[in-house]
Formats: structure tokens, C-alpha cells, sequence
């Protein structure tokens, strides 16, 4: 069980985050959580706050000595631009010198429906929590959970496969085209395509307009078994389907072949299944020999998942991120105070937020995996889990 | 809350459905619920065993004298045909005369994963629970879901907008979209489209093979603030994503304008937010007044969810089926006795089932529009929710 | 996981149980679970209608050749009475000639609090589930668990040590108390005790009273480190008193010394730790040697339970029943319908029912272990989770 | 819903709380949770830790202005003794000098069956988590709790009566003993117990032992409705049942009479049932009129719970806590390292921390209390909250 909690505003003192279900003696220092931390806050096209926050995690229980206890980890990132917000954020009922409410909801936000629901008439007191700020506090937790998979040898990566109307040419080993992402400004392994994605982010923020795009999540070196067909809240598909859709602004998620299943014929959509033995001395992963022998696939149009069990192929699966809401070029809303029409633009923001949402995407994909790595083999320890998932490899190979 | 577990194999003796968390005082009847196990049943493409099954729910618990009681719904749906699977699927250690194992797992069904996994050698013991016949469990709860929803003005609807390669021409109301998808033997509002489809699928079927597609599911009349961007895993786009990945062979999701609106600015994909007062004698639609006044969009390309809460409009999601996974024309596979090799086909079999998919996806959508709605406004009898609402409706009314 | 959720009404058609979470390959039959289902109808001071219900239970899925698959296990209970009730229970609107409600509320049950609460005039509506008659459901759930354990040499037991003002004399090995209390029609080890609580029942029948009493549940064959300390809702300890509290008329729980550790100096209260080295060919239980060697405690005031994880030792609790709140001697009470006071009395009911309340007793620790138990060693089958098991064993001890 | 998780070692930098549901509009200050926190260190027996620890909160979201704002609230309690641990507790895998392993498991804590589960060498990585100073993280979230009750005239009260072998006489309306247990240095509102009790403490003391009793716990206000008999794991009883055991070195918990309602027959028992008019002008509690007519009983035996569900009476439970197993006089035990047995003992330790455990028995009722009052009324503001309660309580009133 990996099971976790956030909480945090955009602008408040701390975001935190508990982890609870993490097993004992895994191996794992605040690096290891910094280097997501950051990568999160690159790509090009976004704004100046990127500059502000230089987000550092600081781990404050569930580690000692640079090992896992088995205990609650916690897990923080402070604000650095707090002194700033003291006032405004400030959670006494202090007298506060600049305490102007904001009135107006942005389209696109979770502002209008929140304040709402919350009943809320200034309407920061629910976009401080919607804000994406928030995935920062997910990064993290997704950085533990890559840590825990490593040690099985699986690795999730991610890359920028559509950008405003530029589509890239993504095909390839996922080690490779990760390198190239990693590279690129907009983390699309595609160079041509990466160029003509800069460009439209140029002309957007000319036009005061804003974009979003689509990202890949890949998963190499999982086992099969993760989830299961038996109940449908454990189906892997959906697990990670909800975790996905749960970052901001996305707006669809579709694993393997996705929409484009629907729209072939069933010759070309099933992964034919094939058999080679196993044999000795084959290349070691993490510890583990994943995939050294036994029933493989050609095709990969499942992205890894049937009936909502992985089946040892890469898991795959991309993204739809909607354009950020917030918008130079003015958008039509209504102030919640004198109902008043007005204008919502801002003076600066990002114009693009999705190589940062490939990120989180890798994180919350991360958590499902270990999650569902931990409910089909317990263990508390990293040395039990290890002893139970070699019994069970050796398992699945003389089956 | 909502919760529900289902049990039950496709050649079993039953389905099993409990519910547990419908306030009391609900008004309903097995007829509210076969009318949807009948829709799901139907759909032109459909294999044999549709006639044998007319599946039909026995209600034993929880409700009384056509009211809710408070306590557990239980469902069932029998096996018409029990009679001749009581041997191959007996609970019991009984000699069997007919006691073959399945050890040829199919291409794209949980078969292959599912026998790892569990470390089944008879893929019987897979495919009996990972068969789509499941969904009549889901889609009873479903009804039961539909018939709450009902009483508060809340529709869920569903078409069909897509099938192999056809792709239909669906807009206007959707109560109009709703009656002429009832109409078609496709569930396509589209006459064209639906003729298209029809010619597609007898295609496919004379090249023995199967087809996907993509349904459109609509729920009117939700309130705003249903879901909250508070935490990850209470937003109800999330929840709602899980629910329909849950479903058998549906391998993407997308909401409101989805995967477009990655492909467009975000001044063409925010909706822009106005607000007209609220006037006495409007349309009351099932004792209440959802839509009298207040604030309003002209677009709804956010489908109804922005920040992982409703905002009032009507909630619109799609997702992408693919093609059936069993086909006439043989797919390459590994027999997991011998390791040969061997071709998968089947004598009969649907070549297209988006139709009862659509009604499926009704359902699930149904089941997490009842939840969140319990969760928000609490209550433990019809009588008490419908205050609760009414004094929330009267409130997002002054605010 | 081991997770589950009954439904049925005390007069409905049928209980129903769906267990989702047990692995495949557990060899089970319905005798398995009729032997318990039987246990918890017998006892002294029962009352008719014991011999009306003979309940049998079904295996509607999850269960094919004596083995579990993996998928839901769905159990029924029909109600063999169920002619006599079609019409006052009937789920559908019809036409009832014996619709008279229930208005009269029995002080100690749930009447009152649940018709206030879903806002029922007719209490018939809350009594019939508040029943005890569920806890056939849970015991069914109970036998499932109680084979699983038996594959792992965890064994659960319980015994009658009080009833009314009689207090048994109870001490000795586990089985021999077991073997003693099966033998008494009160579930109770000691002879003379048992003599004299059938003499305190017959007196409480003549008075037109009823007694409570107190039960043990014990469990052997328990390893160290199910539960956990880390956080506050994964205790066993926890996790097995809202269990036990969760069965009816239940009013008090306590883990080993319970109630008097709190009366004693810590002194005499703690168990001392002691060592012993392995010895090879020792007592095999079940498959396994679970207490061949290792840390071993002298005394086991703790119940087996140390910091919410199991330490080795047996498990011990002991749960206080309340009497039975159905009297023939009238209680004071109050009409829902005229607010006129009566008095409540009945013409036959059980004086006493704790030998049966001490298999459900049974039922649910057997649940929380397995659940516990599949938590700890992962594995969707017996074998796999046999070797996870085998694996922790030899860790613990070699530690 | 009011969910919540801890994280913090005893030793460690910081406890955190992440409390998840609590609706938006309530009034709270860091003071409200302080004094909380203050009382739980007090009582006379602790040892010298106390003096060093004087626990504050602080808060680092879901709180602003002295208001929270519905999203996810952080609470933080610092360990101000930290820079004395930084080297001992350290996240990192630094060069600590003082790295000395604790191999010798103290009887009666988590410390070896902890070990053994998590697979450790020092049992400081158990014990770190498993200490009861983790409760200040539980005492804070009860806090907030608290706070939310209050807005509805529902007040958690504690006390203690009974320590070592002495019984405190505990009778009175809840608002007097607990104004007398505030003034007891052992929370003990007998004065003649309260010395009894002191002396006990001062002699156990001085032979080096330690001591545990029984506490009380009271909720007053509570409504009618709370919890349900419908389904195992909703009963109110069960979870006020978990929540105290879940509590650190709680051994017994029991719901009004207890006990020793299994001893008495069921016409002593059972609470009768009693009717009185509502009359306007009655007394009005934090804004409501909780028990201004309608059913009432005479006597409280089942401590405010019937069939898992409040019945309007005050909740009242009971709670048995163990001696506190560190002594100074010295237990056998076994080095894990050497496997040599060895003496325990401490120098200095608590005597007995019984009125530490009630202030701790308070807020995990408040919390259960909060939960299922969250889930029965719904709701997001305290508006709507206060809304939903006041017609729920008007059509008891009127049932």
C-alpha cells in the first residue's frame, strides 16, 4: 500500500506530504527527490515564478540515515516567497494591511465552481489550493515511489508528444528517447518537432495566448500481475487513469493504442502472443531479470494493461493537458461581489505548462506502480519485497 | 457514499451486485432496472448469446415495498443458462464429465496476464470473471444510481459518436440526441453515420473481424460543486476517469473537449463565465430548479468540470472502446500447456458491442454522480437529502 | 485484502456476502462454512426460531472445483421461512394484506435511533436489518477466512468464560479449552460453570429475562509483525476491536489482560522476553513451524498484541455481550405513531445468545487476521503466498 | 469525511498532521489546538521529558485568517530538543559520531515485534515511531476536531476513574466532573481518589514501577443518528472502538455499562424509552437545541449508543490503560544482536500517564464524532453544515 496526502497553498508557509505504506531499508536521500523537484520547474514557455520558487524538499520523518524506517515519510517544500505572503496568507486572524479580496473568477479555474461549493466570497481562498503549485507536493511523493521501483528495475519516464498543433515523431527505445527529452526545452525527444513547438509558444505569448499539449508516461521493466480483472476499483487502467485525469487541467488520458483502438479494426489492435524460453546469462535489471524469457508481445498497442493486469510490456499511456487558463489576452467573467462583467487577463504567467506536467505525470504513475507493486507482493522490508517478487518471477519463467 | 462490490462468473450461476449507502425513502422498482440491463443487451453487431441471456434483476435486500430502506441493496442476475455449465462451473469438487481446461489465452483479453498472475494452468478460471457479462452487475447498480439521480433532476445519457472509422455528426440538446440514439440500432443519433456504421461492422464481420468506437456519455441537470480540487483523489473528473477505464476494453477518456483542446489556444478553450439573474417560474425539472439563474457559460468545452468540480454545466465525456478481442479471423498465440504455438479464433462472437458499452459508461457515470452528490449533501433519507439540496440550490442561488 | 459487505434483512429473501481480495488456489467447499453457519445457531437458551432457519450456505462465484480463483466469493443464506414473508418483505409495490407497521421501538435495539435517523415510520424497516440475523453473512465470511488461515497453521478458537453473574474457571492449551467448549451446549470449557449458567438461564426465563455474558476468542499459530505501529488506522489491535464491536448487543473488548493491566503495577504486566535457538524437526502446524525457535515470551498479558503488531504469542481478547433487549418481563417504551407510552414485551425470543455471538466472535478476528495476513505476505495465490510466508518465517528466524 | 494522517518520529524533526475534509467557515486559531496539546503533557507521574517538550502547534495550510478554507489542513508540532538528534535522527546518511544501535527490546512495546516485522538491527527505528509521542500529532487533528463540534453544541469531556488499584466515585452531570478532573493533578474529578491515587503513584515510584487505570470519556449534544447499524464497518460503536485502541498501550475500551452489562440480566440493562413535548424557549447549546423534546431515557446503560447508531444520550466509553512498560525496575529481556538476555530498566521514565491517555481518548472521539457527523449532515461550509443540522434536528423534533 502507498497511500498519501497533500496539503499546501500556492502561496501558504509549506506544502507537505505524508506518505504512509512505504517499506523499511530502501535507500534514499532529499537528492533523489531534488533532481524531480526541478526538472518539474523547467521547460520553456514558463513564466518568472519558476525563477522565485527553486523548489528543495526537506524530509522531516520516515528516514534515518538515509534509509527508509517503514514508519509515515514526511515531506515538505517550503515557499521561499513567504515573507511576502505572511500577511495575506497569514492563518491567525491577524490585522492585515493589504487584505483585498479577489472577486473575480477566472474561466477555465477551479475559482467560480470552488467558491461555490465553499462558499467562499474571495475567491483566493480556493485558487490558493487549486493552483498547480499543489503537483509540487505529488512530485515529491512520486520521487520516493521511483526510488522504490528502481529497486525492482522498473523506471517510468516521460516525453512531450504534441505541443498547441505540432504533433512530434516519437518512436524508439524509451532510454533513448528520455535522453532526447531530457535535452530538449519542451522535453520532446523530437528535435524538428521541438523547434516548430518553440515557435508556437513565441507566437502564442505575442498573441497573449496560451497552449497545452499532450505527454507520454512509459513504464519499462514492470512484471506482469500488477492489478487485477477481479473487482473494478483494482484495475490497474483505472487507477492510473484517475491518477492521471487528478492533475491539473487535464483533460483526457488514453493507454496504449487509445482513441485510435476505437477507431481500427481488431486484426490490428490485439498483441499477438508469442513464447521464447528463457535463457541463462541474460541482461540483469535492477537487480532483477524482467524479462528474460516466457511470453512476449511484438505489438505493444495495449500499453501494457489487459483487463486491467499488466502483461510485462512496457506500460504506455499519454496525456491531454488543456491550455493553461490564465490569459494576457483578456477572457469575458463576472465579478462574484457586483456581478459585474469584466475582463480576466493577467500580466505575466506561463504560456505552456506541459513539459512540467509530464513530470507529475511521471509521479502519479510512479505511485500507482509501486502501489500496486506492494499490494501483490508485501512485504515491509525492501529485503522481504525482494525475496517475495524473485519467487514470483521465478514463477511466472517456469510457468 | 456509494460503494458497491460485484461478484460473479460470465457462465456462473450469478451475478451479485451490493450496494451499500442509498439513503431510504427512494422510490423503485426491478422494472427501473431492467430497462437498463435490456438497453445494454441490445445494439445491432451483437453475438448469439445476447438471446439466450435477457438478463433480469432479482432484488433481495434493502428495498421494501418499492422504497429504499436504507440498508444494503443486494442484485442479482441469474444465469438463464446455468443448467448447462452447472458441471464446468460448479462451486463444489464434483466429478466432471466435460472438464477441459482453456489453455489458450486469447490476444488482448486478461487471459494471459490473469493466468500469471494467479497461476491459473485452466484460463476458464480467468476468463469466466474478466468477460464483459460483469457489466450487468455494474450496470443493476447503475440503475439504482439513475433512479437517485432522478429525483433531484440529474440525467444520464449516452450515444454513440464514433464506430471503426466512422465518426457521427452529434450536437444539439441532449435530450433530442438521447431519443434518436434510443432509435438507432447503433445508438448514433446520426441516421447517416449509423447506416455507415452498420455497413462497417457487416464488413468487418464478413472479414471475421471486430470493431471499437467511441460513445459520448452527458449527465444534465448536475449542480455546481459537485467533486473539489482539495485533494487528488476526491476530484470527481479523476473518480469519473477511473470508472469508465474501469470498463472492459475501454482504453482512453476524455472530458468535455478532451485531447482537442491540448491542440488549441487557450482562448479557444477556456469558457468565458456571465451570469443572468435569477427569475421566479422557471422550468422546475424534477422538484428542483437547477438552472433558474446565476452563473452561466455559452461554451462548455471544460464538459462540465473545472478544477475537479462541477461548475453546473452539463457534465460531457467520451471514451475510445476497442474492437472486441475475440475474432473469427485467427490471432497468433501460445498455448501455456505446451508452449506452441496455435491460432485463436472463434465460431461466434459479437463483432462490435460500443452500443451496450454506452449504456455500461451510463452507469459507472450514474454511480459516481450518486456518490458525490451523497457525499455533498449528506443525509440519510430521500426527504433529508432533498432539504439539504434545496437549501445548497437556494444558496448558489443568493450568492 | 481481505474485504467484504453483507446485505439482507432478518426476514428478506436471502443474506447475501461478497468477499473480495482471497487468492486463488484455496481448496473450500460449502461444508467448510456450514459447520460454522451451524455452530452459531446452537446453544442453550435459544429461543424457535433456531430450528426454523437451519441456514446452508451457496456459493454463487469466486469458487470452481472446491478452489478459489481469485475473483469475488459471493455466499448466500436463504431464508427457508421466506413463503410466510413474501408478502410483508416483498420489494416490490404490491398489494400487501398484512401491511401493518411496526411503531413500537424496543428499548437496547436499534428501532429508535435508526427510525430517526432514515426517518422511517414503520421500524419493521430498521429492525430487519439490525438483526443479528446479518451476522449469518459475516460467519459465512468467517469460514472463508478461518480455511484460508488453516493453510498457514493459524488457527482461531473461542470459548464462553462468563455469562450472567457466572464466571467459569478457564485456563489451559488453546485446544483442550476449544475441545471442552464444543462439547457444552454454552461454549463454555468449565463443567461446573457451565452447570450453573444453565441454571442462571432457566431462572432468567422464568423472570422473563435475559442474560449477556463475556466470550474468548483465541488465535494460535499467529506469526510476529501482522499490524503495524506506524500509523493509527493499520493497528491490528484497532483493527480487531471495531471488529469485534461491530457484532451486535457487543458493549466491551479487551486484548489479553485487558481491563485488569490497567489494575496491576507494570511489573506484573509486561512480558518478559526470552530466547531460544531453532530446533530442526519441531512440531509442524499447517505446513509450517511457526514456534520452533526464537524470542518467546513466558506470560502473554499483552493477548499477543504489542504496539498494534502481533508479537508471536497467541492472540487473546474477550468481548462483554449485553442481554438480548427483547424481554418477556415488558420494558417501557413509547409509540412512534401516538406518543402513548406501553410496554414492550415478547412471547418467545432466546434468553441468551452468547455461544453464538462467540462464533461470530471467530468469524470476524478470522477476517481481520486474513486480512492482516494478506497485507504482510502479498501473493494472489496459495503458493505464492505459501513461499512469501515460508520466506518471512525463515528471516524471523534467523534474525 | 475527516480523514487524517501523522507523521514524526519521537526524536525527529517535527510530528505532522495532514487532516483531510474539514469544511470551510470554521473559526480556529493555533490557541485552540494549543491548549489541547498543553493538556496532554500534564498530570502528575510524568517524567522530566515533559518539562522539555511544551508542545505548540503550527498550522501550514487550510487555515487562513483564522478561518479554514476547506482545503487540506498541516499541522506541525517541532521537536524543540532536535539539535540534539540532528546527528541520531538525521534524514541523511551522514557521518554521525554517535551511532550506537539499540539491541535491547524493551518487553510490553513495539520495539521487538517491530523489528522483527520491519526487519531491523536498531530497534531506535521502531521505537522512534511506536512512542506515544506520536499522540501530540493525534491530540492536534482532535483539536481541530474539537473546534468543529463545538459549532454544534457537542463537547468531548475526559476523566479518569480509576489508576493502579484505585477507583475513583464518578457521578454527575459531565460539565461538573469535568471541571473537577481539570483541578485534579491526575484529571480525577474524586478528590478523596485523586490523593489515593497520588500516594499509589508515589509508591510505585519508589519501587521502581509503573502504573496504568481506566479513563472516561463523554460526549454531550450529540444528536440522534450518528453512526448505523447497516453495515459492519459504519457502526459508530466499532469505529470509537478502533480509534481508542488504536491508542498507545490502550488495552480495553468499553461503550456505556460495559462490562458489566454482561453480568446483569437485560431488564437492568436496556435504557426504556421515554417522550416528553418539545416546549419553546428551551436551553440553547452552541446555537442549537439538542434535547428540547422528543424521546429520552432515564438511564444511559448503552453510553449514548443503540445498534451502532447515537440515540440522543451522551456517548460514554471507557478505556483501560496498561502500565507504562518502561520501568526502573528491571524486566528480562533479549539483546537482538547477541541473543544474551539482559536486564531493562530506565532512568527515568514516567510513572504513569493515564491522564496524558485521557486528553488523548478525547480528541480521537472528537475526530470519529466529526467523521460521521460530516458524513450524516454533508456539507462544505459550516453555512451549509449549520444549515443541514438545524432541519435534520427539526424533523426529529417533529418525527
Amino acid at each position: 500500500m502507498f497511500r498519501y496526502l497533500t496539503s499546501g497553498e500556492s502561496h501558504g508557509k509549506r506544502l507537505t506530504t505524508i506518505i504512509d505504506g512505504m517499506p523499511s531499508g530502501l535507500r534514499i536521500s532529499a537528492a533523489d527527490i531534488n533532481t524531480d523537484l526541478r526538472r518539474r520547474q523547467g521547460g520553456y514557455g514558463r513564466g518568472a515564478r519558476m525563477a522565485i520558487e527553486k523548489d528543495v524538499v526537506e524530509i522531516t520523518s520516515g528516514i534515518r540515515h538515509g534509509v527508509t524506517l517503514g514508519s509515515p515519510i514526511g515531506l515538505t517544500v517550503e515557499n521561499r516567497d513567504w515573507e511576502n505572503w505572511e500577511g495575506p496568507m497569514n492563518s491567525e486572524a491577524i490585522a492585515v494591511k493589504d487584505k483585498k479580496q479577489v472577486t473575480k473568477p477566472r474561466p477555465g479555474h477551479a475559482d467560480l465552481p470552488g467558491a461555490l461549493k465553499y462558499d467562499h466570497r474571495d475567491v483566493r481562498n480556493i485558487l490558493e489550493r487549486s493552483s498547480a503549485r499543489e503537483t509540487a507536493a505529488r512530485v515529491a511523493a512520486g520521487g520516493v515511489a521511483r526510488r522504490f521501483l528502481d529497486e525492482f528495475g522498473i523506471t517510468v519516464r516521460s516525453w512531450v508528444v504534441g505541443l498547441g498543433g505540432v504533433s512530434a515523431e516519437v518512436t524508439g527505445p524509451p532510454a533513448r528517447l528520455f535522453k532526447a527529452a531530457e535535452a530538449s526545452p519542451l522535453r520532446c525527444p523530437d528535435k524538428i518537432a521541438t523547434e516548430a513547438m518553440k515557435r508556437t509558444i513565441d507566437l502564442a505569448k505575442e498573441n497573449g495566448d496560451s497552449l497545452g499539449g499532450i505527454f507520454e508516461v512509459s513504464a519499462t521493466g514492470v512484471p506482469p500481475g500488477l492489478g487485477t480483472h477481479v473487482q473494478w476499483d483494482r484495475k490497474l487502467n483505472a487507477r492510473i487513469a484517475m491518477a492521471i485525469m487528478s492533475i491539473q487541467a487535464i483533460k483526457g488520458v488514453e493507454i496504449g493504442m487509445g482513441f485510435d483502438a476505437a477507431r481500427n479494426p481488431g486484426s490490428r489492435v490485439q498483441d499477438e502472443i508469442f513464447y521464447r524460453a528463457a535463457k541463462a546469462g541474460r541482461k540483469k535489471v535492477g537487480g532483477f531479470w524482467p524479462e528474460t524469457g516466457g511470453f512476449y508481445r511484438k505489438t505493444n498497442n495495449a500499453g501494457g494493461l489487459e483487463g486491467g493486469t499488466t502483461n510485462g510490456e512496457p506500460l504506455v499511456l499519454r496525456a491531454a493537458m488543456k491550455p493553461i487558463p490564465t490569459l494576457y489576452k483578456p477572457l469575458r467573467s463576472v465579478d462574484i461581489g457586483t456581478k459585474k462583467p469584466y475582463k480576466a487577463s493577467v500580466e505575466r504567467s506561463d504560456v505552456c505548462a506541459v513539459p512540467a506536467a509530464s513530470i507529475i505525470g511521471e509521479a502519479v504513475v510512479a505511485i500507482e506502480l509501486a502501489d500496486a507493486f506492494l499490494l501483490k507482493f508485501g512485504g515491509d522490508s525492501i529485503r522481504e519485497i525482494s525475496r517475495n517478487y524473485k519467487g514470483y518471477l521465478k514463477q511466472v519463467r517456469d510457468f
